[in-house]
């Protein structure tokens, strides 16, 4: 095992209040079980603005974002025994977790209760050596924190899947989305689009809420059965699905969605409004109905999201963009105009990096 | 089948402004499917006072309340084949529904789809004919909606499980408490003093959580493993509970109450404030954490609920009052100035009733 550092090249936020602009890692050389990939695509999630402007709180910076990671492996430690070089593979929304707690131990690593390492943002098992994400040329992680892609998935679009994909995948397979049932994306975007193309593949009937009348081609194009707009025909709609997934991230009346539930009926909380909202405690009493939430998925869960993925040709809605067009992303996120997911072409800002 | 009608002495209210005072009514004789009870306990149950105050916006007057009804059958329609004259009976919350609905069909009647007819301050399947409940001494109803007493269940004290009794069992049983769970039972009084006992039976760890310090004794007494008092060491109980069962009818603090609880657990939701309460997205998200509501139970869950109280010795903790208390015991009830719930001496009161 080689203690030499790898000079990757990244673009990070330096301060909540910069753009992001190049910037200069290392990465650690791949120890006894970690491999090194080079990454080819990285996806760009809502989630990245809001860590590098600080809107969660954070101080991690410079912050290189990006935890939805497609690559090859370019190195592997003496140890590997899942990988080998030149395997495509992912990364997703963290890099290591205790390995030791009870959630570790069911696979349930996002929920490590010894806290999980953030792929950015974060920091590693040590507690202090701080992590940095995909909008970067190479990646070391543990292999036991890597994903397999599977053949079937075009690289240039699996990225999303890791987690935008496993943020809607978990949650029907815990709560037990199943063929035939009736369920109600709420908020047509990134893990929306996600949400409806994955229930669909599980054999629900999805109908698509939305505010917006102009999500309604889109809603009926990614497979649903039919577009609602938000408030239409409230008696019609009155106890009507089993699932509501609500992606929702201003704050929204949960009692009003509620009452579209049947008896028994779950809704799925994903969308993460700042300020809280109210339950009405009836809404939940009287026809059983819960509330739940999740978060991203376990190793063993994103691997089998992924096959499921390629099983029943699920893929996100990409668009491809070159490294220096991420402040201009960042503003049509912030704007909804994108459909549904950028992806950063990174194979691309190496080839340019290393002609520099 | 005669078509000659019961007369019944009752105490009701007649308006939602007056006290509860003597009144008659009649009850069917009883058709093919259906059996006379002589009433001989009624339990007084919180909703009662709600319901019979208008405090719920009934205009259902008078009413006659009670829904824990404890009798022997006195009469039986040609084609019952589940009771005999003479055996100790039951009847709960409600007194019929649809029969044909999903709910319905599978047991869930409590939720059926056409509306239940509850035992009092309801209608009749032919939604006409009121209902009225157990502070009376006698009530006809179909056998399908009479529940068993277990000979080894005092019948003084047994009728308040067909209401707090079942509230609490069901959703214990649905949401999945196991031995071994670690339960925080919110609230001491009717219902969460049989919380304490049924979880206790089914092998879990029961705290009671409270603001009166003065419910210490009275909950370790009842079988709690421990008593904490409100707002008490906060990290202590910090993702400790897989089940919160939430009784208290006053608005309180969701988030406060999720933060006790550990990955995947659950907060079930049966006490009933008037204002809704604030839900923050991330108490739920980052733990997979749960509220889901619960009313009373279907028929056969009650029969369920009531043998496994007879194997396991449970039993509420009644004060025996006669009919004329009742006035009474509802202000006390008000106060909370009740250990923990009273029980209506009906044969006494229908004794007085023959012999004036």
């Amino acid at each position: 095992m080689s203690t030499e550092k790898i000079i990757t090249m990244a673009y990070a936020a330096n301060t909540k209040d910069s753009p992001l602009s190049l910037y200069k890692i290392e990465r650690r050389s791949p120890g006894d079980n970690d491999v090194l990939i080079d990454i080819l695509y990285s996806g760009v999630c809502h989630s990245d603005i809001h860590a590098s402007r600080g809107e969660w709180g954070s101080k991690n910076f410079p912050m290189v974002p990006g935890h939805e990671i497609i690559g090859k492996i370019s190195q592997i430690g003496s140890k590997v025994t899942k990988f080998k070089i030149g395997e495509s593979v992912g990364v997703g929304c963290f890099v290591d977790s205790c390995r030791t707690c009870e959630q570790c131990k069911i696979g349930d690593e996002q929920y490590c209760e010894n806290g999980v390492s953030f792929t950015y943002d974060g920091f590693e098992q040590d507690k202090k050596t701080a992590t940095y994400g995909g909008y970067s040329t190479k990646i070391t992680v543990d292999e036991n924190y890597v994903l397999k892609i599977p053949s079937k998935l075009a690289l240039e679009k699996a990225a999303p899947l890791l987690c935008a994909g496993i943020t809607v995948y978990s949650p029907m397979r815990y709560y037990g989305v199943k063929k035939g049932d009736k369920i109600a994306v709420l908020g047509l975007g990134g893990l929306g689009h996600m949400a409806v193309k994955i229930a669909v593949a599980m054999g629900a009937e999805v109908s698509v809420i939305s505010r917006s009348e102009s999500k309604r081609k889109d809603a009926l194009d990614l497979g649903a059965k039919e577009f609602i707009l938000s408030g239409e025909n409230p008696k019609k709609y009155a106890n009507h699905f089993n699932f509501i997934i609500n992606l929702i991230s201003a704050p929204n009346d949960y009692n009003q969605h509620l009452s579209m539930l049947k008896t028994n009926g779950t809704m799925i909380l994903l969308g993460a409004p700042s300020e809280p909202s109210a339950i009405q405690c009836f809404s939940l009493i009287l026809k059983r109905r819960k509330i739940g939430g999740s978060l991203i998925g376990g190793i063993k869960e994103t691997q089998e999201m992924l096959d499921f993925c390629a099983k029943h040709n699920v893929l996100p809605e990409v668009e491809t963009i070159k490294m220096e067009q991420i402040n201009e992303a960042y503003e049509r996120i912030v704007k909804g105009n994108v459909h549904y997911r950028f992806v950063i072409d990174i194979a691309d800002f190496a080839r340019k990096q290393q002609e520099s």
